[in-house]
């Protein structure tokens, strides 16, 4: 594999919360999504989810206290801790996550991503 | 932990070849570090090592072609792959790799930042 241009990637797909894979190091993938408005409450229970935003603006609404994430800033999600993204409209943003990281967590909602269908790009 | 800003996180210190720890997930760091020239040939025969340029430009010398990073691009080095990191000044650079990643590999050179030494910002 060789170098990633991370704009670059995020200009090859428009879908919200729709997580695309960028790179794989230790068993952990490299994801980037767009996002805009509220996805939906979940965790995961044997997985931290790491954050950094490159465009716009992402909450990570927690159940005592939301984490305002701008341009630069990064996050980890605790495995296990219930967390709803919301987003203003046009952010990305990247994740580092384990490849057995489901997309929301336990919760099969209509906005799911299966993990099959989570395209490298 | 809070959010992290990774600008207010390099601003913290001055050293170059000198990885700070801001940022644990799934028992691998996420380092920040700054360069300037070159810094070793070595290799980790056990963990990958993901390279995100924010500043400057990094070149990863590889034995058979050379990997060259500017802001917003990112390479992962395969474990067992020698690499030697070659920076313009005051680059900039975020690192994800194990926990268990030695800084220099087995090689024990003058540069080498003991893990024990490696410190959180």
């Amino acid at each position: 594999m060789g170098k990633i241009n991370i704009q670059e990637k995020f200009a090859l797909f428009s879908e919200e919360w729709t997580p695309k894979i960028i790179a794989e190091s230790n068993g952990q993938l490299v994801k980037i999504a767009k996002g805009s408005g509220e996805l939906v409450w979940h965790k995961h229970d044997n997985e931290d989810e790491l954050f950094i935003v490159f465009k716009g603006h992402l909450t990570l609404k927690l159940r005592d206290q939301n984490i305002e994430l701008a341009p630069g800033e990064m996050y980890v999600v605790p495995k296990g801790v219930e967390h709803c993204p919301v987003a203003e409209p046009d952010t990305h943003f990247l994740m580092v996550e384990p490849a057995s990281t489901a997309h929301t967590g336990e919760l099969q909602s209509e906005v799911t991503v299966a993990a099959e269908d989570q395209e490298w790009i």
